[in-house]
């Protein structure tokens, strides 16, 4: 069977002056893989009709299936709908369902009076078939043109996302026969990208070739990722469950979790399966973990509330940290953040606490405690362990980088104190 | 004088797989700009010969610049440099700078013992200048080619960002001889971009050719931005002052800061300009406005803390929310909502406060209390206003949407109540 080819156009001047980041590509790319479509290339190009057309030509020489996403807005730097009419011969009709629709939204949902730029929007190719969409007001349209698909989607995001996956898919699913793809992934912590490569090197140079490795480095963790397709899903499937079995063993020590989720969602399978509780008393992170630990579903299993204790009287008054010992460790200390996290225990009468405080950056440092310099303590009322890092170079990365180092002691805590 | 035009190509398949999103496209995009470079595609490849030699080739074909990312890692997937030697037909040759700059990251940073595949990043080829990489390990290269620059960067943010900004960008001013662009951007907020654009659609239709207008929208906000290149600057930059200040009279209503900043960075300055202090009590935002005020440089100037009271018992404890008023009217209600800001005004002793409340889902709405319904209270000690909203689709989004309606309400508060 002949594997099923896609490329993704995103269509737009803003990704082109970096005011917007492209995040609709990655989305897409992750559930055509899963159906079984290899993405090959993303292109972005600008609101030009003469790059449009370069695109459409150039992604569909060799793919069977080009998804266009942007453009298709009600203001005038939107050129995509016309663009699309002319490339595939088509005129602009208006479409009864969607002017139907677009009504329902302004009457009953946004509640304000439709304008004409608004019911333009009811205007679509007569050779392209309408996808509904039900969260927004542009429609998806579909095109077939020598063999292949060709779908444009809005650009907002959770309109392109619900048309992706109620729309494009199945329809996809119904129109090429596709060969089955797999992923087997798994987190690994505390370890750089060349030693866990020197580490399964062995391991690595004997995968068949249609099993593929992959090293994804992200702020102090690496994901391991092995893709592998074939026709028979039963053996592919066998032959993935075998190597990522020898793959977790040979990373066994820095293994986070064994499959394709984030430390926090490592994290609330932990608590949960131990139905136990967290806390977290933050003052650096500026209530960042916090929001990655409730970003999740279901977090009120496993999370209570938290302290943002930015200015040092509210170190004192909120978790009870001595003034005696703000004075003498200063903030930014392993004393302090002990007291952190006893306090935030204490006050969130939970089963575990994580403190963190720090200096991120660009201002505040001193030689002594200079700009990424962070103290940790994870713990119970039992006992509390402490760390402390130095991390380099942008306020940003000093706070994601915390965020993910306090996040695994607190997870290495728990799994070695149960 | 012609302008420089430039393409963006991105390599790596996790780009194509969708587990890894392209944020340093968008960075290197607002760079090139500033510097007066049109910036007219950019291609995400996966980490394949062929493909990488194609994508070279058509990038180069009407470009001036060609930037590369990603595929300089260590391990077996990263082929760029190979490909890149072959491509300008040179040879890799160890450069001494580089494995000097290497020893000392692993003897001085890493503080860990270097191994051969570390030692081979110092290997470039013969036919490049070498960019130092200060940030990492992995060097830039710098290709000339029929009048044509190509310049290759790893792809971890922090070392890309430090490449672009110490090496590319001077490296480029002195190469090519480029025409001035520039741009006036505004943020508006509580309107639609369909009646943005009818209430100034004389105004842009009267705009030059050499001045564009774009409407970039995003969770309920619309950025507004005028970009204009010219070969004279001062009667560009003047042409764009006029404009722009007919523009922001038309959107006054809407305005929320006339430059390109975020609503947080818009908060931080007003309460800087007033010289005052605000917290937040966060239930369903968990944290994320918090963090959206202290992920900003200076934070510590106008916010002490916030109290994330995820679960009931919190609201009582930590927030002083009345048992009573749980319990007659929910956790989501407009009572509950201002005796949350009431308490966090008491316990963080600011000027300003801002409390949350609703249901992010996916699940916990009721018929009576949906999916994607918040109560926001706002205000000082004398005053607290308070709206309800009803948001719908995806957690992420409805955390997103809350957040940004929570900070402007807090805004307008501050600006209607001096």
């Amino acid at each position: 069977m002949e594997r099923i080819i896609a490329s993704i156009i995103t269509i737009g001047d803003e990704l082109l002056i970096g005011q917007v980041i492209d995040t609709n590509s990655a989305f897409i790319a992750q559930e055509l893989n899963k159906a079984g479509v290899w993405v090959k290339r993303r292109v972005a190009v600008g609101d030009s009709k003469e790059e449009i057309i370069r695109a459409l030509n150039e992604e569909s020489r060799d793919t069977n299936i080009i998804i266009i996403t942007g453009g298709l807005g009600p203001t005038a730097d939107d050129i995509t709908k016309p663009v699309l009419c002319e490339y595939f011969g088509g005129r602009l009709v208006m479409n009864e369902d969607v002017r139907k629709h677009l009504m329902y939204l302004f009457e009953q949902v946004f509640r304000r009076p439709i304008i004409e730029r608004n019911l333009k929007q009811a205007e679509v190719p007569d050779v392209c078939t309408v996808l509904p969409n039900a969260r927004g007001t542009a429609p998806g349209m579909w095109f077939e043109k020598e063999g292949k698909v060709f779908v444009s989607l809005p650009g907002v995001p959770h309109e392109m996302k619900g048309l992706i996956t109620n729309e494009v898919i199945p329809r996809l699913q119904q129109t090429f026969a596709m060969p089955f793809i797999s992923h087997r992934t798994l987190l690994t912590a505390g370890i750089g990208e060349s030693y866990i490569a020197e580490t399964i090197r062995d391991w690595e140079e004997q995968l068949p070739a249609h099993l593929k490795l992959a090293y994804l480095p992200n702020y102090g963790m690496v994901r391991l990722r092995i893709t592998g397709w074939s026709t028979n899903k039963t053996h592919l499937e066998n032959e993935l469950n075998t190597e990522f079995d020898k793959l977790k063993i040979l990373v066994r020590e820095w293994l986070v979790i064994d499959e394709d989720a984030t430390l926090p969602m490592a994290l609330h399978k932990l608590l949960r399966s131990r139905n136990k509780t967290m806390t977290t008393a933050e003052s650096c992170t500026g209530g960042y973990i916090a929001h990655l630990i409730t970003a999740i579903p279901g977090a009120s299993n496993i999370y209570k509330g938290s302290i943002i204790s930015y200015d040092n009287a509210i170190k004192i008054s909120a978790l009870q940290v001595s003034p005696a010992t703000l004075q003498k460790n200063g903030a930014v200390s392993e004393e302090v953040v002990s007291e952190m996290a006893a306090g935030a225990l204490a006050s969130m009468n939970t089963d575990y606490a994580l403190a963190v405080s720090g200096i991120m950056g660009p201002d505040g440092g001193t030689p002594e405690k200079p700009v990424g310099m962070v103290w940790v303590a994870a713990g119970d009322r039992n006992k509390l362990v402490t760390q402390k890092f130095q991390f380099r170079f942008d306020r940003d990365r000093n706070i994601e980088m915390t965020a993910t180092q306090a996040l695994n002691l607190l997870r290495k805590f728990i799994v070695e104190n149960p």
